[in-house]
């Protein structure tokens, strides 16, 4: 077996030490006879595994009492209903800053529940910026502010965070929750896909400061209601046991590599060499301004398109896998999550090089 | 490592196989360097992991094209408020059957939605029986008529399907999918949380005909539309891709068996040795008429209740989990899906017999 470096958007690449030990206890667990996935959710053995990833992901993020930590389903998508329809009681309207493909697909469903103020908006440049705290354009009756920290598809990362004054301030941290120490007490609720820091796909982290709950609407249906599952302790009916124990093992090895401070050096690292690779020729190219280049999506494109498909080809035979950029965008992207080690970065910046004194 | 005999509920027992296989693939998949959970969803590999996924299960349960079958999350009680948004567009009411827990719990969330007509209830009975489709109080004006096959708590089981007219009859068939044959065609929708005759929680199968789509109310989420999940193959956004692999090994395994003929002779005879277990002797009991007993969930008393935890810990030691009854109704309940052997059913009777000697 050879494990490749899998530079995939999400899902994405693991550690390999997670999936090992979800390998060996696959079928026995800790020698009960049985699977995880096949235990009961109120069993003894799964509340343990479930309160302990909580506990580690406090830990590691710091989060307070304030907060309900939940473990929910249906990805970002599903969030994006599920915050207006759980924030906006009592408020008729919420601010939105659109940075790109993730901001827009927000926008658009909470526009069906309600009128969205886009209190900042980066399109005339084509996405190549985050906007400036001085560019917000913000509404003290909004019932929150929404944005997108990291713009998965656009490789776009805000390097502050919006002071929104009491609003609550609501973020999509999908690609980059645990990717480098971030103050949670500034955010209002938080969310996340598991499947690019976090597991596999089918889990979706909710952090929701306590003081929001309450604010439903009446459509809301019961599943999405961050009170209910605050109140069930996201087992108001079974959730997802095997993603849960999955991020749970990704949670102590994030821990065990020294917690998000150690992650963020890596990843700025990690960060800097590939961009410092791009920019160092004219064969490649980063449209992003350099202040908001993403540390986990690096986007590139070759100044020759047509040797995309050779590039991919023999990117694939290296073993680095799933190079090519969104279908919507094209060009090339490299996902660089917490599980990507430097010498994955640095196969690939190798590979580069060669590519590029073969071609040009 | 020693396999226990497993009789949860749900999540439940995987067939040892498919376990074994998800293990074997766990870290590198047919030697593609990287776990099924680290694929992209749009890769060619997980798109033909999943279309052969839907392939079988459609031959197994001889489903046709005017079916959608739709991989969705939040398992059945997301359905409970996902069904009326969808069906009841045009429609001022929707029928009810209430038949025990589960049938109360998805005719609450209704109520939120819509008025509901509970057009039979065997409750004065408590919940002891299903009703005869001549107790059906059916209103040819409503949006559809919702009922449970199974209720895994109490123990019940429909041994016909209801006759409803021109109405389209909506079924939770998180127990009973796949466990014997069941003429799909008389269903409008058929839902089924995966943990139990299907894979791992966190997966939600949809059966939808296909005329039914398009009567959706305006406040419905995007991510819950069966048009939309339909149109982009259950991929809107990343759907829970592990869960579908498994639930693909699980489908081959059921077809290894010889399809939902066979799984139905498996499971009539181990429902037979069981009730037979039970009735032979007044140390145990079940009050369900004979007629209406499920198949899968068998619930049953130890005439005197102070030995009950005797009995668990003794069948724990023996390797026979979760016995205990639901925490709503107390008791035992033995979940003996697809994924139990007969030897199992075997183990759990001789167990019985041993111990009511010893006590009575």
């Amino acid at each position: 077996m050879s494990r490749a470096f899998n530079f995939c958007a999400g899902p994405a690449a693991l550690p390999e030490p997670v999936l090992a030990q979800a390998q060996a206890d696959l079928m026995d667990w800790q020698g009960k006879g049985l699977s995880v996935m096949e235990m009961s959710h109120r069993s003894d053995e799964f509340v343990s595994i479930a309160q302990r990833a909580e506990r580690t992901l406090r830990e590691l993020m710091g989060i307070s009492d304030d907060y309900a930590v939940l473990f929910m389903q249906g990805g970002a998508s599903t969030q994006f209903a599920t915050i207006p329809l759980n924030l906006l009681g009592g408020h008729d309207c919420a601010d939105y800053v659109n940075t790109g493909i993730w901001s827009k697909k927000a926008i658009a469903e909470a526009k069906r529940y309600t009128r969205v103020n886009v209190v900042a908006s980066t399109e005339a440049d084509n996405f190549t910026r985050c906007p400036d705290q001085s560019e917000l354009k913000l509404n003290p009756e909004a019932g929150y502010v929404h944005y997108t920290p990291n713009e998965t598809i656009g490789g776009l990362e805000y390097d502050y965070i919006p002071d929104v004054g009491d609003v609550p301030l609501v973020a999509d941290l999908s690609s980059t929750i645990l990717s480098r120490p971030q103050d949670i007490n500034r955010f209002g609720l938080i969310y996340a896909g598991a499947q690019k820091n976090i597991g596999p796909a089918g889990l979706t982290l909710v952090l929701v400061r306590r003081d929001l709950m309450g604010r439903t609407r009446p459509e809301l249906p019961t599943m999405m209601d961050y009170s209910v599952a605050d109140k069930h302790d996201s087992m108001y009916n079974t959730p997802p046991t095997f993603a849960w124990y999955l991020a749970g093992l990704v949670f102590d090895w994030v821990q065990q590599q020294g917690g998000v401070q150690a992650m963020g050096e890596l990843n700025r690292r990690k960060a800097e060499r590939l961009y410092g690779a791009i920019d160092s020729s004219d064969f490649y190219g980063n449209p992003i301004q350099p202040r908001f280049r993403s540390w986990m999506n690096v986007p590139f494109t070759l100044a020759d398109e047509r040797l995309n498909s050779a590039f991919l080809a023999g990117a694939e035979e290296r073993g680095l896998l799933s190079l090519q950029g969104h279908r919507s965008v094209g060009g090339m992207r490299a996902s660089i999550y917490n599980a990507m080690p430097e010498a994955g970065v640095e196969a690939l910046v190798a590979y580069m090089e060669t590519f590029e004194k073969e071609k040009a």
